[in-house]
């Protein structure tokens, strides 16, 4: 039996959002391999340090996470499962500190802009951007200066042993990210129902009406469409599009009947769809909406 | 004769991105009134501090601005005319600075992102984020250190006086963003061949199929589409389209014929599409793709 856990590069520092959602879709015995970008986490299965990846793909106040979009055109992997994570902020601060005693707060611009109500109301509070949520923490934990605070996810507090002074701290409680797990296995994953594609499209009148209707005919639900330009070909669009159905033939099947019209259609997974749902997962961690 | 400048509020500090869109369409007669936030800016209009808007509403390498659709919809405001704009970065230094005198790099962190290749080439310059990159330049300009260098605008050096040490330095020559300008005044626009319309579909096979195909009938082009999920109803989701046609009748009159399938639809603007393309703008800059 090989008891080697499995090694799952992710971007960002330990403690960050996409590690959680490895470890809570593959459980705690795995091993996580922080990257700093995200060109560096796709090239860490080809470089042997890691068997899969974790990369967010979408989050419901930033939107599509464009560069993992474009990644995953570059490489040739496959998308085998999905999981769809709360992003709970905290505030953070070292051992002894007190939310009275906080004088400075520092996260990634983006992190301060989405907790903008708790900021306000202590304008005796320095604002410091940082790079990463994860590690403004390990920042703020090294200093050990019990006036200053981090904003990050919970998971960060414990890597760096912070103490929480305030937890959802966030102004929007629906703030989510959906992650994608990537590998370079392409076969069948089980109970699979959700594809995810590409397709290029001539951009002309009734182009896209005619590339979903393959899926209308089956019955399949579009979950998500996006259309983005393609470099260098002004006046052509590449579609991502979100489908899902109970039964995975009539995807296959869409798909073929859509590749005798274009040519371009790329199939990045087919995986089982997060139950999940966003706004019931809300409700069950018992926050108001 | 009303001699009074127009005034147009904009998301950032003076030297902003958003500015240059505004005197870029507008001329550099108007009166520009930065805001911090974006919701302060659509305040604008209702606080008497503005008579129009300037807003960026996707980039090419981020995506959409979703916090700006977002305050589309709460907002009773018009598009009335789209620009793009080339976003190109400069390292800017203070008067007395050289390249080779730098030690340190400041901007917001997706600027950073952007001219990756630059820093890895000076490992001996320290990153610095901040919340944002006109205000990085007034930094580093208001220290007076010549050690010290911001990453903005070419507006944002000559605003606060700064020096270009090196222009161009982002990694990807293909960063656009798509700017609107936005009013109270829903009249007519002359001109007019693009609109931006939002509607609410029910979560079903065929449902978006059946949208599309009102335009589809009098050909209309599908320039942009973008689902999102509405908040607390699972199973309904908003559409964003970008349609364009040689005559605005075509684009009216299948607007009336989708309203007779869902009562939800939004003309967000009927306004003149930017003729300059990305794709040729950058050429006519005449840098290399």
């Amino acid at each position: 039996m090989n008891t080697k856990p499995l090694r799952v590069a992710f971007q960002g520092e330990p403690g960050a959002f996409s590690e959680a959602a490895a470890v809570g879709l593959l459980g705690e015995a795995i091993e996580t391999v922080p990257r700093p970008t995200f060109d560096r986490t796709f090239a860490a299965i080809a470089d042997g340090a890691a068997d899969l990846l974790m990369v967010p793909i979408e989050n419901s106040l930033a939107g599509s996470v464009l560069r993992v979009f474009d990644l995953l055109l570059d490489h040739n992997l496959a998308i085998r499962a999905e999981t769809v994570l709360p992003i709970a902020h905290d505030l953070i601060g070292c051992p002894g500190a007190t939310l009275a005693g906080i004088r400075s707060v520092e996260s990634h611009p983006m992190a301060l802009a989405q907790c903008e109500r708790l900021i306000a109301a202590h304008p005796e509070w320095k604002r410091i951007p940082a790079e990463d949520t994860a590690g403004s923490v390990r920042e703020v934990l090294a200093r050990g200066d019990i006036s200053c605070a981090a904003i990050a996810g919970t998971r960060a507090a414990k890597h760096y042993g912070g103490v929480v002074l305030a937890s959802n701290v966030q102004d929007n409680a629906r703030n989510f990210t959906r992650f994608l797990l990537l590998s370079t296995d392409h076969s069948p994953v089980a109970g699979a129902d959700k594809m995810t594609l590409v397709t290029r499209l001539a951009h002309k009148p009734g182009a896209l009406l005619s590339a979903l209707q393959p899926f209308a005919r089956r019955g399949v639900n579009l979950l998500k469409i996006e259309s983005r330009p393609i470099h260098g070909c002004p006046w052509e669009y590449q579609f991502f599009l979100d489908v899902e159905a109970t039964s995975p033939n009539a995807l296959e099947q869409a798909v073929d009947e859509l590749r005798r019209e274009t040519q371009e259609v790329r199939v990045l997974g087919l995986y089982p769809g997060a139950r999940n749902n966003p706004e019931e997962s809300a409700a069950s961690t018992g926050r108001k909406p």
